[in-house]
């Protein structure tokens, strides 16, 4: 199925080695950049809500079945390795400029440069809330 | 880019619209049956584990950028119609046969015969993690 990148992201990090690791939420802020044709779909945001950055890890190992020495299947992980190397990061929103597309966000470890494929609202603590909402 | 289903999701929802909204967790099971290729990547999967399934709605409408009457655009929210139809179901897990490729699972709510992109760990409570882990 294809894929086309809404956008793309603007971090820090050269490389996914070099962000924190998910589950330890960073402090580094970046910037999601929204192409011109998706800009409409960006309405509504705030600053201070959590948004669920949905990205491409273009340059993960996608052979990877197992991980820790051939011991836990892939799917059991959240290794950018992996088959669809689709990966979420939950971030705060900073700023909206809807015309410019971009979306400043704090907590990002992402790959600088790596492609976004969908921004989401977060919903219950079982599937990437606020706490709270 | 290109994404590969690893399998699909069968479910007793003929359509999305026929399903329980997210966020409503629902108590109807179903069974995830992945591709013999990348079952390898299930070992580790344990009866009442947290999975996040991610699927690919092949029936939603990827035109959609304004939703609720022009309101908000869709990146706010988590309806499966958007550009990349990419959807995030946390299920618990019911049974697993990693020879068989089948991973039973409650909490369904995609259509059935979804493809399905990518089998995750929970992490947080911000990204999707069981309460309590």
């Amino acid at each position: 199925m294809d894929c086309e990148p809404i956008g793309h992201v603007e971090t820090p990090f050269a490389t996914t080695d070099a962000a924190p690791r998910q589950g330890f939420r960073g402090d580094q802020s970046g910037t999601v950049r929204v192409d011109e044709q998706y800009r409409r779909g960006l309405t509504g945001f705030e600053v201070g809500d959590t948004v669920l950055v949905m990205w491409w890890a273009d340059r993960a190992d996608r052979s990877v079945l197992r991980v820790r020495g051939g011991d836990r299947g892939v799917f059991t992980t959240r290794s950018p390795a992996r088959p669809n190397p689709v990966c979420l990061t939950a971030c705060e929103v900073l700023a909206v400029d809807e015309a410019a597309g971009t979306l400043d966000v704090d907590g990002v470890y992402m790959a600088d440069g790596s492609p976004v494929l969908d921004l989401k609202r977060t919903l219950d603590a079982a599937e990437g809330a606020p706490p709270g909402e």
